[in-house]
Protein backbone atom coordinates (compact mmCIF):
# COMPACT_ATOMS: atom_id res chain seq x y z
CA UNK A 1 0.00 0.00 0.00
CA UNK A 2 1.18 3.72 -0.94
CA UNK A 3 2.40 5.95 2.19
CA UNK A 4 0.80 8.70 0.19
CA UNK A 5 -3.06 8.12 -1.29
CA UNK A 6 -3.35 8.68 -5.11
CA UNK A 7 -5.26 11.94 -5.05
CA UNK A 8 -2.36 13.17 -3.45
CA UNK A 9 -0.04 11.88 -5.50
CA UNK A 10 -1.70 13.08 -8.39
CA UNK A 11 -2.07 17.10 -7.55
CA UNK A 12 1.57 17.13 -6.79
CA UNK A 13 2.34 15.37 -9.93
CA UNK A 14 0.31 18.46 -11.67
CA UNK A 15 2.09 20.81 -9.93
CA UNK A 16 4.95 19.59 -10.47
CA UNK A 17 4.08 20.28 -14.77
CA UNK A 18 4.65 24.15 -13.49
CA UNK A 19 7.52 25.53 -14.90
CA UNK A 20 9.66 26.06 -12.05
CA UNK A 21 8.28 23.76 -9.77
CA UNK A 22 10.47 21.05 -8.30
CA UNK A 23 9.27 17.68 -7.33
CA UNK A 24 10.05 18.79 -3.72
CA UNK A 25 8.36 21.99 -4.32
CA UNK A 26 4.82 20.07 -5.84
CA UNK A 27 4.89 18.40 -2.84
CA UNK A 28 5.12 21.02 -0.41
CA UNK A 29 2.41 23.15 -1.89
CA UNK A 30 0.21 19.80 -2.09
CA UNK A 31 0.46 19.19 1.65
CA UNK A 32 -0.44 23.36 1.99
CA UNK A 33 -3.63 22.48 -0.13
CA UNK A 34 -4.35 20.01 2.17
CA UNK A 35 -3.50 21.74 5.52
CA UNK A 36 -5.72 24.49 4.39
CA UNK A 37 -9.21 24.77 4.38
CA UNK A 38 -11.27 23.01 1.06
CA UNK A 39 -12.90 26.09 0.25
CA UNK A 40 -9.32 27.87 -0.65
CA UNK A 41 -8.32 24.88 -2.59
CA UNK A 42 -11.61 24.73 -3.98
CA UNK A 43 -11.17 28.78 -5.23
CA UNK A 44 -7.57 28.09 -6.61
CA UNK A 45 -9.01 24.87 -8.43
CA UNK A 46 -12.28 27.03 -9.94
CA UNK A 47 -10.02 29.81 -10.89
CA UNK A 48 -7.84 27.13 -13.20
CA UNK A 49 -11.01 25.71 -14.46
CA UNK A 50 -12.53 28.80 -15.86
CA UNK A 51 -9.01 30.39 -17.16
CA UNK A 52 -9.30 29.07 -20.64
CA UNK A 53 -13.45 29.61 -20.84
CA UNK A 54 -13.59 33.68 -21.00
CA UNK A 55 -9.05 34.55 -22.15
CA UNK A 56 -8.42 34.27 -25.34
CA UNK A 57 -5.33 35.44 -27.64
CA UNK A 58 -6.78 39.04 -28.86
CA UNK A 59 -7.51 38.61 -32.58
CA UNK A 60 -5.15 42.23 -33.50
CA UNK A 61 -2.08 41.69 -31.59
CA UNK A 62 -2.19 38.49 -29.44
CA UNK A 63 -2.02 39.30 -26.06
CA UNK A 64 -4.62 38.13 -24.06
CA UNK A 65 -7.99 39.48 -24.15
CA UNK A 66 -11.88 38.44 -22.68
CA UNK A 67 -13.46 39.01 -25.92
CA UNK A 68 -12.24 39.78 -29.55
CA UNK A 69 -9.86 42.30 -28.76
CA UNK A 70 -7.66 43.08 -26.02
CA UNK A 71 -7.84 46.30 -23.40
CA UNK A 72 -4.70 47.80 -25.35
CA UNK A 73 -6.16 47.47 -28.79
CA UNK A 74 -9.52 48.47 -27.82
CA UNK A 75 -8.71 51.99 -26.01
CA UNK A 76 -8.66 54.71 -28.55
CA UNK A 77 -6.10 56.99 -27.02
CA UNK A 78 -3.13 54.41 -27.96
CA UNK A 79 -1.17 55.38 -30.68
CA UNK A 80 -1.40 53.01 -33.66
CA UNK A 81 0.95 54.30 -35.74
CA UNK A 82 4.13 52.69 -33.05
CA UNK A 83 3.99 49.67 -32.28
CA UNK A 84 5.75 46.95 -30.07
CA UNK A 85 7.12 43.76 -30.90
CA UNK A 86 7.62 41.29 -28.39
CA UNK A 87 7.97 37.64 -27.63
CA UNK A 88 5.38 36.64 -25.16
CA UNK A 89 2.31 38.34 -23.46
CA UNK A 90 4.28 39.17 -20.27
CA UNK A 91 6.62 40.89 -21.92
CA UNK A 92 3.62 43.36 -22.44
CA UNK A 93 2.86 43.73 -19.26
CA UNK A 94 7.08 44.38 -18.23
CA UNK A 95 6.22 47.55 -21.05
CA UNK A 96 3.45 48.72 -19.71
CA UNK A 97 4.94 48.75 -16.02
CA UNK A 98 7.84 51.07 -17.97
CA UNK A 99 5.15 53.89 -18.51
CA UNK A 100 7.32 55.07 -21.44
CA UNK A 101 5.19 53.57 -24.01
CA UNK A 102 1.56 54.49 -25.77
CA UNK A 103 1.41 52.54 -28.81
CA UNK A 104 -0.37 49.07 -29.52
CA UNK A 105 1.51 45.56 -29.46
CA UNK A 106 2.60 42.52 -31.71
CA UNK A 107 3.28 39.30 -29.53
CA UNK A 108 5.10 36.67 -31.67
CA UNK A 109 4.59 33.91 -29.75
CA UNK A 110 8.18 33.05 -29.28
CA UNK A 111 11.81 33.78 -30.86
CA UNK A 112 13.82 31.90 -33.26
CA UNK A 113 15.42 29.28 -32.61
CA UNK A 114 16.49 26.21 -35.19
CA UNK A 115 17.53 24.27 -32.29
CA UNK A 116 13.79 23.94 -31.08
CA UNK A 117 12.49 23.90 -34.36
CA UNK A 118 10.88 27.18 -34.24
CA UNK A 119 11.57 29.34 -37.34
CA UNK A 120 9.83 32.76 -38.97
CA UNK A 121 6.18 30.09 -40.12
CA UNK A 122 6.04 29.42 -36.12
CA UNK A 123 5.89 32.89 -35.24
CA UNK A 124 3.30 35.61 -35.90
CA UNK A 125 5.11 37.54 -38.51
CA UNK A 126 2.84 36.84 -41.30
CA UNK A 127 0.31 38.49 -38.96
CA UNK A 128 2.46 41.34 -38.09
CA UNK A 129 2.87 41.88 -41.68
CA UNK A 130 -0.54 42.22 -42.44
CA UNK A 131 -1.00 44.90 -39.53
CA UNK A 132 1.78 46.59 -41.15
CA UNK A 133 0.15 46.41 -44.69
CA UNK A 134 -2.72 48.14 -43.27
CA UNK A 135 -0.41 51.06 -43.81
CA UNK A 136 -1.14 52.43 -40.04
CA UNK A 137 1.71 51.85 -38.38
CA UNK A 138 4.90 54.33 -38.88
CA UNK A 139 7.59 52.95 -36.60
CA UNK A 140 7.78 49.21 -35.39
CA UNK A 141 10.01 48.88 -31.77
CA UNK A 142 11.35 45.23 -31.51
CA UNK A 143 11.42 44.03 -28.05
CA UNK A 144 12.36 41.03 -28.35
CA UNK A 145 14.76 39.31 -25.07
CA UNK A 146 18.12 40.15 -25.07
CA UNK A 147 19.69 36.93 -25.57
CA UNK A 148 20.75 35.01 -28.59
CA UNK A 149 17.08 34.06 -29.82
CA UNK A 150 15.76 36.89 -29.27
CA UNK A 151 18.59 38.98 -31.25
CA UNK A 152 18.28 36.66 -34.10
CA UNK A 153 14.62 37.67 -34.17
CA UNK A 154 15.19 40.99 -34.16
CA UNK A 155 17.92 40.99 -37.07
CA UNK A 156 15.56 38.84 -38.92
CA UNK A 157 12.58 41.02 -38.65
CA UNK A 158 14.96 44.19 -38.89
CA UNK A 159 15.40 42.63 -42.70
CA UNK A 160 12.49 41.36 -43.86
CA UNK A 161 10.96 45.12 -42.65
CA UNK A 162 13.71 47.05 -43.91
CA UNK A 163 11.62 47.56 -47.85
CA UNK A 164 8.88 49.14 -45.99
CA UNK A 165 9.99 52.46 -45.54
CA UNK A 166 9.14 52.63 -41.59
CA UNK A 167 10.90 53.23 -39.03
CA UNK A 168 12.21 50.23 -37.73
CA UNK A 169 13.96 50.14 -33.84
CA UNK A 170 14.90 48.07 -31.37
CA UNK A 171 15.66 48.68 -27.26
CA UNK A 172 18.72 49.67 -26.15
CA UNK A 173 21.32 47.17 -24.71
CA UNK A 174 23.45 48.30 -21.67
CA UNK A 175 23.55 48.38 -18.21
CA UNK A 176 20.49 47.72 -16.37
CA UNK A 177 19.52 50.41 -13.62
CA UNK A 178 20.67 49.98 -9.98
CA UNK A 179 23.82 47.27 -11.40
CA UNK A 180 27.23 47.70 -10.00
CA UNK A 181 29.74 47.47 -13.21
CA UNK A 182 31.92 45.18 -11.47
CA UNK A 183 30.00 42.46 -11.52
CA UNK A 184 28.30 43.00 -15.11
CA UNK A 185 29.21 40.27 -17.65
CA UNK A 186 31.40 41.01 -20.76
CA UNK A 187 28.55 41.05 -23.21
CA UNK A 188 27.00 43.54 -20.91
CA UNK A 189 29.91 46.12 -20.59
CA UNK A 190 30.47 45.59 -24.39
CA UNK A 191 27.08 46.27 -25.63
CA UNK A 192 26.89 49.46 -22.99
CA UNK A 193 30.57 50.78 -24.67
CA UNK A 194 29.06 50.01 -28.08
CA UNK A 195 25.73 52.35 -27.63
CA UNK A 196 27.67 54.62 -25.32
CA UNK A 197 26.47 58.56 -25.71
CA UNK A 198 27.62 62.27 -25.46
CA UNK A 199 26.77 63.78 -22.30
CA UNK B 1 -10.14 49.42 -18.61
CA UNK B 2 -7.66 46.69 -16.69
CA UNK B 3 -4.91 45.38 -18.71
CA UNK B 4 -5.64 42.09 -17.71
CA UNK B 5 -8.87 40.86 -17.70
CA UNK B 6 -10.60 39.65 -14.25
CA UNK B 7 -10.17 35.80 -15.10
CA UNK B 8 -6.31 35.87 -15.45
CA UNK B 9 -6.05 38.24 -12.31
CA UNK B 10 -8.40 36.27 -9.88
CA UNK B 11 -5.81 32.97 -10.72
CA UNK B 12 -2.54 35.17 -10.33
CA UNK B 13 -4.12 36.06 -6.94
CA UNK B 14 -5.31 32.77 -6.34
CA UNK B 15 -1.51 31.21 -7.23
CA UNK B 16 0.01 34.15 -5.25
CA UNK B 17 -1.52 32.93 -1.85
CA UNK B 18 0.39 29.49 -2.38
CA UNK B 19 3.70 29.71 0.05
CA UNK B 20 6.37 30.87 -1.79
CA UNK B 21 4.60 31.43 -4.57
CA UNK B 22 5.18 35.31 -4.63
CA UNK B 23 3.13 37.68 -6.98
CA UNK B 24 6.33 38.05 -10.39
CA UNK B 25 6.32 34.06 -9.89
CA UNK B 26 1.88 33.56 -9.76
CA UNK B 27 1.94 36.34 -12.97
CA UNK B 28 4.23 33.67 -14.61
CA UNK B 29 2.29 30.71 -13.20
CA UNK B 30 -1.24 32.27 -14.43
CA UNK B 31 0.66 33.16 -18.24
CA UNK B 32 1.95 29.61 -18.47
CA UNK B 33 -1.17 27.98 -17.98
CA UNK B 34 -2.63 30.67 -20.41
CA UNK B 35 -0.65 29.04 -22.76
CA UNK B 36 -0.17 25.81 -22.40
CA UNK B 37 -3.20 23.37 -23.47
CA UNK B 38 -7.22 23.79 -21.83
CA UNK B 39 -6.73 20.46 -21.36
CA UNK B 40 -3.80 20.48 -19.12
CA UNK B 41 -5.12 23.76 -17.22
CA UNK B 42 -8.10 21.17 -16.34
CA UNK B 43 -5.86 18.79 -15.15
CA UNK B 44 -4.64 20.37 -12.71
CA UNK B 45 -8.08 21.81 -11.63
CA UNK B 46 -9.72 18.77 -11.10
CA UNK B 47 -6.83 17.41 -9.19
CA UNK B 48 -7.24 20.31 -6.66
CA UNK B 49 -10.93 19.85 -6.78
CA UNK B 50 -10.76 16.01 -5.71
CA UNK B 51 -7.88 16.69 -3.01
CA UNK B 52 -10.50 16.96 -0.27
CA UNK B 53 -12.83 14.72 -1.09
CA UNK B 54 -10.21 11.67 -1.02
CA UNK B 55 -8.20 12.55 1.71
CA UNK B 56 -8.58 13.60 4.92
CA UNK B 57 -6.17 13.47 8.36
CA UNK B 58 -5.75 9.40 9.90
CA UNK B 59 -7.67 9.38 12.87
CA UNK B 60 -5.00 7.86 15.04
CA UNK B 61 -1.65 9.32 13.89
CA UNK B 62 -3.08 12.49 11.35
CA UNK B 63 -0.93 11.52 8.86
CA UNK B 64 -2.53 12.06 6.10
CA UNK B 65 -5.60 8.73 4.70
CA UNK B 66 -7.69 8.39 2.13
CA UNK B 67 -10.25 6.28 4.76
CA UNK B 68 -10.37 6.29 8.72
CA UNK B 69 -6.59 5.01 9.04
CA UNK B 70 -2.91 5.86 6.94
CA UNK B 71 -1.06 3.22 5.29
CA UNK B 72 1.15 3.66 8.58
CA UNK B 73 -1.05 2.53 11.34
CA UNK B 74 -2.91 0.19 8.76
CA UNK B 75 0.47 -1.78 8.32
CA UNK B 76 0.57 -4.77 10.79
CA UNK B 77 4.31 -5.03 9.74
CA UNK B 78 5.12 -1.50 11.69
CA UNK B 79 6.36 -1.50 15.13
CA UNK B 80 3.29 -0.16 17.40
CA UNK B 81 5.67 0.12 20.46
CA UNK B 82 7.87 3.11 19.03
CA UNK B 83 6.25 6.52 18.46
CA UNK B 84 7.71 8.87 16.29
CA UNK B 85 6.05 12.77 16.81
CA UNK B 86 6.57 15.47 14.49
CA UNK B 87 5.25 18.55 13.75
CA UNK B 88 3.76 18.40 10.03
CA UNK B 89 2.65 15.44 7.21
CA UNK B 90 5.56 16.19 5.43
CA UNK B 91 7.87 15.54 8.25
CA UNK B 92 6.82 11.58 8.01
CA UNK B 93 7.77 11.75 4.43
CA UNK B 94 11.22 13.04 5.51
CA UNK B 95 11.55 9.83 8.32
CA UNK B 96 10.28 7.48 5.79
CA UNK B 97 12.46 8.46 2.97
CA UNK B 98 15.52 7.70 5.71
CA UNK B 99 14.64 3.98 6.13
CA UNK B 100 15.59 4.49 9.42
CA UNK B 101 12.56 3.97 11.38
CA UNK B 102 9.78 1.22 11.52
CA UNK B 103 7.20 2.08 13.76
CA UNK B 104 4.12 4.35 13.72
CA UNK B 105 3.52 8.37 14.20
CA UNK B 106 2.04 11.07 15.89
CA UNK B 107 1.73 14.91 13.81
CA UNK B 108 1.20 17.18 16.31
CA UNK B 109 0.26 19.70 13.82
CA UNK B 110 2.53 22.35 14.50
CA UNK B 111 5.30 23.29 17.36
CA UNK B 112 4.62 25.83 20.40
CA UNK B 113 4.89 29.26 19.20
CA UNK B 114 3.86 32.22 22.32
CA UNK B 115 4.06 34.41 19.58
CA UNK B 116 1.52 32.79 17.18
CA UNK B 117 -0.63 31.98 19.69
CA UNK B 118 -0.09 28.16 19.67
CA UNK B 119 0.49 26.58 23.10
CA UNK B 120 0.10 23.10 24.02
CA UNK B 121 -4.34 22.62 23.49
CA UNK B 122 -3.39 24.19 19.90
CA UNK B 123 -0.93 20.82 19.03
CA UNK B 124 -2.51 17.10 19.03
CA UNK B 125 -1.03 16.21 22.49
CA UNK B 126 -4.31 15.28 24.06
CA UNK B 127 -4.69 13.03 21.83
CA UNK B 128 -1.04 11.72 22.07
CA UNK B 129 -1.42 11.10 25.79
CA UNK B 130 -4.56 8.72 24.66
CA UNK B 131 -2.62 7.07 22.38
CA UNK B 132 0.13 6.26 25.08
CA UNK B 133 -2.70 5.28 27.75
CA UNK B 134 -3.75 2.31 26.11
CA UNK B 135 -0.09 1.49 26.97
CA UNK B 136 1.56 -0.25 24.06
CA UNK B 137 3.46 2.25 22.98
CA UNK B 138 7.33 1.88 25.15
CA UNK B 139 9.67 4.36 23.00
CA UNK B 140 8.74 8.05 21.81
CA UNK B 141 10.86 9.76 19.79
CA UNK B 142 10.40 13.49 19.23
CA UNK B 143 11.20 14.47 15.84
CA UNK B 144 10.20 18.10 15.94
CA UNK B 145 12.61 20.64 14.09
CA UNK B 146 15.61 21.82 15.18
CA UNK B 147 14.26 25.12 15.55
CA UNK B 148 13.40 27.48 18.66
CA UNK B 149 10.25 26.21 18.41
CA UNK B 150 10.78 22.75 17.77
CA UNK B 151 13.26 22.74 20.77
CA UNK B 152 11.00 24.43 22.62
CA UNK B 153 7.58 21.83 21.89
CA UNK B 154 10.78 18.74 22.72
CA UNK B 155 11.31 20.11 25.86
CA UNK B 156 7.81 20.48 26.74
CA UNK B 157 6.80 17.12 25.48
CA UNK B 158 10.12 15.63 27.21
CA UNK B 159 8.69 17.30 30.75
CA UNK B 160 4.93 15.97 30.20
CA UNK B 161 5.76 12.57 29.27
CA UNK B 162 8.71 12.32 31.93
CA UNK B 163 6.47 10.49 34.80
CA UNK B 164 5.16 7.87 32.12
CA UNK B 165 8.15 4.95 32.73
CA UNK B 166 8.48 4.78 28.68
CA UNK B 167 11.54 5.80 26.24
CA UNK B 168 11.81 9.92 25.39
CA UNK B 169 14.39 10.77 23.09
CA UNK B 170 15.13 13.62 20.45
CA UNK B 171 16.74 13.40 17.06
CA UNK B 172 20.98 13.97 17.40
CA UNK B 173 21.62 17.31 16.48
CA UNK B 174 24.77 17.96 14.86
CA UNK B 175 26.76 18.33 11.51
CA UNK B 176 24.16 17.60 8.31
CA UNK B 177 25.72 15.08 5.73
CA UNK B 178 27.64 16.59 3.45
CA UNK B 179 27.60 19.36 4.49
CA UNK B 180 30.92 21.67 5.04
CA UNK B 181 32.27 22.25 8.28
CA UNK B 182 33.41 25.98 7.32
CA UNK B 183 30.51 27.32 5.94
CA UNK B 184 28.47 25.47 9.20
CA UNK B 185 26.33 27.57 11.54
CA UNK B 186 27.93 28.28 14.85
CA UNK B 187 24.72 26.87 16.90
CA UNK B 188 24.84 23.78 14.25
CA UNK B 189 28.66 23.11 15.28
CA UNK B 190 28.11 24.02 19.20
CA UNK B 191 25.34 20.96 18.70
CA UNK B 192 27.79 18.62 17.16
CA UNK B 193 30.36 19.56 20.02
CA UNK B 194 27.66 18.94 22.45
CA UNK B 195 26.98 15.65 21.13
CA UNK B 196 30.22 14.28 20.20
CA UNK B 197 30.68 10.39 20.03
CA UNK B 198 33.81 8.47 21.53
CA UNK B 199 35.31 6.52 17.87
Amino acid sequence: MALIPPAVERLAAEFGRLPGIGPKTAQRLTFHCMATTPESTQRLAAALAHLHAGVRPCSRCFFIAEGDLCAVCLNPSRDSSVMCVVEEPLDVLAVERSGEFGGVYHVLGGALSPIDGVGPDELRIDALERRLDEGEVREVVIATDPDVEGEATAHYLGDRLASRGIVVSRLAHGLPAGADLQYADEVTVARAFAGRRSL
